[in-house]
Order: C-alpha cells, then sequence, then structure tokens
C-alpha cells in the first residue's frame, strides 16, 4: 500500500505529517521518528487493548513506558494530566524523552500539553486514531486541557515532532465517530477549497465505506488546508479562526446538551449549516450552495437541526459567553462563498434571530 | 531619583527591564506597560499587604483582581497553580488580560507560568520584589511549578513584556533574603564579568547598606549579563547551563536540608565555592581567585561550608539525580578562571572527592 507524507511549514517547529495503513506497527518509521532512548505513550482504557501492544513492538530496543488515561472529554482536565507527569518522573524519564500520543483528541491535547510543560518541554508524536483528530488535532499545535469554568482553557501552542495518521484505525472505529470527523473534513472545503468541496459530494460513498485512496486524499487535503491556514497564524490572532466555522454555534449546542448527545462533529454539522444559513440571509452564500451542504452532511448521516427543546434565547445565551467573542460583540465565522470565509460581526440581529430559529425544532 | 532601562533582545520575545525607585507606584509607566482593560495581580500573603493596595491605585482606570496564594515554595505546585486559572476564570478575563506578578521567585514562576498557559497564552508583567528575583527570574523567561518528584518539573519558557523593578522593595527586605540575592549577583561576575566581580568587591559595603546607585547598577549588570548568556540559548541547550553555576552541588544541600535551613542562595553560595575549590584542584582557578570569592561571600553574610553532619556520600547519591545529569556523567559548571565558566564532565572522581570533603564539616 502506498503512503503520503506532507509537511507543516513552521520554521524551526516545521513537522512531517505521514498517512497510510500501518503505520503505527513500521518500526522503522517510528524508529527514526524518536529521537532519543526514552519513550514514554499516553493513551485511553479504549485505545490502548487495541494497538498498545502492537506499538510497543514496534519499539523494541527503546527504553518505553505507558501511561493509561481514563477515556473522555471529562477527565480532560489537570488532574489527569497529573498522572501522565507521575508517571514521567517514577520512570525518572529526563529532557531526551518523546512523548507518543496514541488516541483521539483528548489523548492528544493532554500529551501535546504534558510534553510542552514537561522540564519546559520534550518531544512529542502524535497518533491520532479517530478521523477528527486526524484532519483537526494533527496540525495547529493546540494541546491543554479544561477547566470546570470553561473547555481548552488550560494550555499552550507547541508543535509535535511528527504525525503518523494510520488509516487502519479508521476501520475499527465507529461509524458515528467517523461521521463526526467526516464533518470537519467538510468545514475545510467551505472554508478554504470549493473543488475539494466538489471532491467529496462525488466520493462521499467511498468514504463512508473507507476505501483506502479516498481516505488518504481526504486526510491529506485537510492537514494541507489546515496547515495553509495555521501558517499564516500560529498564534491565532487572526484568519486562523476560519477554522472555527461552525463553532460558537456548535459550542452552544454541546454547551446546552452537556456534552452528552451530540458529538463535537455532529454540533459543528449543524453549526456549520446555521453559519451558512446567516451567510445566505447577508446576501453571501446561494441558496443552492446551503442545500448542497445539507446534502453532504445527510449522506455522511450528521445531523442537521440543533437539539429538541433548543430555543432562540437559550442559543443567544450561550454564544455570548463564548472564549472567542471580545468585548462584548459577537463574531462568527461568515462565508463570502463556498470556498471562502471570513470572520465579521456585520450581520443583523435580526438576520442571526431567524437563522436560529429556522434551526430550532 | 534616576532609573535605568534594560532591553532583552529576544527577536520578537524581546521586553523592557526598568530599575529604580517608586517604579511600583509608577502609574503612567504601569498604564503603559499593560496593553488591555483586563489586569489580574498575582501576589502572596507576605507581599500583599506591602504593596498590593499601592499597585492597585496606580492601576485605576483598569478592570483589577487579586489573587493572594499562600507564600512559600511547598505552595509552589500544580494545585496552587489552579488557584489562578480559578480566579481568572470566575473574573472572566479573556486573552486580552495581564497577569502581574508581584513577589518573589515563587510568585514569579508560578504566575509566569499560568500566562503561558491561560487560554494559551496570555500577557505577563513582572515586578520582583526580592533581590534574587530582581537578578534571575527577570531574565530567561523559566516559569513552571515543582512536582513532589521533583523542582520545576512542570513548566515553560514564556517571556514577560516586561519587568518592573522597584528598587524600594529591597529597603523592607529581610537581611538574609537580601544575602540570598547577593549570591546570586556574585556568580554573575564569577561566570561572565571579572571587571564586574571587581566592582563588586569595591561596593559590597554600598550595596549591604542598600545604596541605590550600587543596587540599580549591580542590578542592571546583572540582567545584562544573564539576558547575553540567554540570548544565546534561549531555551537551554548549552551555553546557558553556566548560569548554574554551584547549582547541582547547592540542590544537593537544599534537599539534604529539605528545603529549610538553606536558602536557595545560601546554598548556592557554598556551590560556587565548591565549584571554585574543584576548578582550582583541575589546574584551572587560581587559589587567591578562591579566596577572594570566599571573602566576598563572607563579606554578603553568607555561609561558606555545607550543612553540619551532611557527608560526601550524601552529596554523590543526591547530586546523581540532578536533573542536569544526562545519561549518567555528571556534568559540572565549572570555571576556566574568573569571570568564565563552562560546563565540563572532565574531572577526576578524586578531585571531586576531595572538594566534597573539603565542604563538610
Amino acid at each position: 500500500m502506498t503512503s503520503k507524507t506532507l509537511h507543516v511549514d513552521l520554521g524551526d517547529r516545521s513537522y512531517p505529517i505521514h498517512i497510510g495503513p500501518d503505520l503505527m506497527t513500521d518500526s522503522e518509521l517510528l524508529q527514526t521518528r524518536i529521537r532519543g532512548q526514552q519513550v514514554m505513550i499516553v493513551t485511553n482504557e479504549t485505545i490502548a487493548p487495541l494497538y498498545l501492544a502492537k506499538m510497543e513492538q514496534a519499539l523494541v530496543g527503546k527504553t518505553v513506558a505507558t501511561v493509561v488515561l481514563p477515556d473522555g472529554e471529562k477527565f480532560k482536565n489537570l488532574e489527569t494530566l497529573n498522572l501522565v507527569f507521575d508517571a514521567l518522573l517514577q520512570q525518572r524519564f529526563n529532557r531526551t524523552v518523546t512523548l507518543v500520543a496514541l488516541g483521539g483528541g483528548v489523548v492528544g491535547d493532554m500529551t501535546g500539553f504534558a510534553a510542552a510543560c514537561y522540564q519546559r518541554g520534550v518531544d512529542f508524536v502524535q497518533v491520532p486514531t479517530t478521523l477528527l483528530s486526524q484532519v483537526d488535532s494533527s496540525v495547529g499545535g493546540k494541546t491543554g486541557v479544561n477547566h470546570p469554568q470553561g473547555k481548552n482553557m488550560i494550555g499552550a501552542f507547541y508543535q509535535p515532532r511528527s504525525v503518523l495518521i494510520d488509516t487502519n484505525t479508521l476501520r475499527s472505529l465507529p461509524d458515528r465517530e467517523f461521521a463526526a470527523g467526516m464533518a470537519e473534513v467538510i468545514k475545510y472545503g467551505l472554508i478554504a477549497d470549493a473543488d475539494f468541496f466538489a471532491w467529496l459530494e462525488a466520493n462521499v460513498s467511498a468514504l463512508m465505506a473507507r476505501d483506502e485512496d479516498a481516505l488518504q486524499h481526504a486526510i491529506a487535503v485537510s492537514c494541507e488546508t489546515k496547515a495553509w491556514v495555521v501558517a499564516q497564524d500560529e498564534r491565532e490572532g487572526g484568519i486562523r479562526a476560519i477554522l472555527n466555522l461552525g463553532h460558537t454555534f456548535g459550542h452552544a449546542i454541546e454547551t446546552a446538551t452537556q456534552y452528552t448527545s451530540y458529538l463535537h462533529g455532529e454540533a459543528v454539522a449543524v453549526g456549520m449549516l446555521m453559519a451558512m444559513d446567516l451567510s445566505h440571509r447577508m446576501g453571501a452564500v446561494t441558496l443552492d450552495d446551503c442545500q448542497r451542504t445539507q446534502r453532504l452532511i445527510e449522506a455522511c448521516g450528521l445531523p442537521t437541526k440543533s437539539p429538541e427543546g433548543m430555543n432562540i434565547d437559550q442559543f443567544m445565551t450561550l454564544m455570548s459567553v463564548d472564549k472567542k467573542v471580545l468585548d462584548g460583540s459577537l463574531r462568527l465565522v461568515l462565508l463570502e462563498k463556498l470556498g471562502k470565509a471570513y470572520v465579521g460581526n456585520e450581520f443583523s440581529a435580526d438576520a442571526l434571530q431567524d437563522t436560529l430559529g429556522a434551526f430550532c425544532h
């Protein structure tokens, strides 16, 4: 099987992303990607039984230790992070250690943050095992944990030494989680690449059937698009915010349902449709493009409506506490046209109300 | 009264250090040094009664909140750090907040780390109130907290937006703490500047009497020297290690006495003499230079011997777990001559034993 390699260009923090089947058990690749002798694999209870033994085998010859975290966003906090520090210090691992994040976004965010902080920064290799983490957290260097009063409130911008995306992991990924990852893949088409969007429309069946070539292409274009955006704005001062298309609406949905009934990607799918609807009401984006997007999202088995019982007022309240809100003015990611996003606050309150109304039951 | 300003040159992370009396109450200076509207002053129970009200007054017009931490190295941990995050989120402070560290090294290290992590990085202004923190943590960007299994094991390299060194704070600083800071001042002479060392010998009485001009000069040269070293090696891969002159011996002393009987600077003072003694045994550094250093250290009222009851074996054990030890080979900061340090492991085990023996009771 062939694989792809692409490079995220961030000066002296540049790194490669390898995409292909069986990368996790590719001993030669792993060994060249890890500079020192000491390796700490950080994973969780769900992933460990699936892949941990294989990966340890591929790392033969290194001094390998593992820490298995509880699974779930609710454990993404300072307390769980401390388990990683405890394990590192118990092993007496020094500044030459490489942390390997084996798991989805939560494992990646926590492992990256642990790597950023351990002895003020050690190497970190990502092995993302969900489509969402492969196309999202592989690029961008956002790491961190949640605080009871807010998501991702404590963290660092910290780049991995390399990312290994083993497409085999997608074969064991539950359909619902795969679809949630597709929401972010579609996002890249919407914000930056109309051709890729059209490609997704043509290839959605192949993707949902986990066709290897289709997967590699979709993941590679997604990572490239994100890398292109991040390279322009590594620390999120400006354009990078377009990556949050649908996220302000989506966060409101996730918060209203207490992060239990909608996966992140599902909430973002609805949120993207809402952002497009608002863009359309403002005279940008055609109705046809809104409908194309809705059909693509439906083809992935993703939701297109906000949760039962959620109303306009609840949306408004929850959106105004979003951390992307500066000095009280609500800024949203909107589309100029399909394939081009921007961040603005020049929408009318009426149009926003109409959009919210259209997506509430 | 005149004041001095020097610049730490680190590319886009460069910042000024202002040194002079009454800077903390200089409303104009403070207001220009803080970019946003939101300010969180982080201080501790000892410092708050002395300076907090004054500083709040100087910040009139800003939205100011404070968090008062318990005082002491034993509170420099993730749990106390979380009090800062709690306070920031309770105030709903956003990415435009500036954290002001008002206190000594512990407050500075924790506040800097909190600023590095809060929403993945916010502004941070240092107002160090001890001589040690003024000449040490003002420059270098080392922030962090301790872990039960090791000092400064969790942290970040993160630069302040500016440092305000108010020399008035030294007038209320206890003599013993002032002397501990002097150990680090002397260190800069030893590692990089023989002329400054000679100036210190000539001006030690003025310094101990807290003469304003002498203080400003000593602080400025110390910060400049540290800045010169750090600029060459921001993330501590090489030459920066010379700043640890005396620290490996010193850490052993601090650990042996469980951080209770020796202040950090006191342990470093003994450690520097030990490093010089070892350098002398290896044929570098003259006996005269060792004696000059001992006299200067004594003139500051600093100790020159290791603690009662501490023996050679204990030193050896404690030094081999030092985090600066890579792959089992003990590397120490040594002097080529007074005013020039290097890091090496080319000393004989016998010479090390002799040095340890000479400093144990």
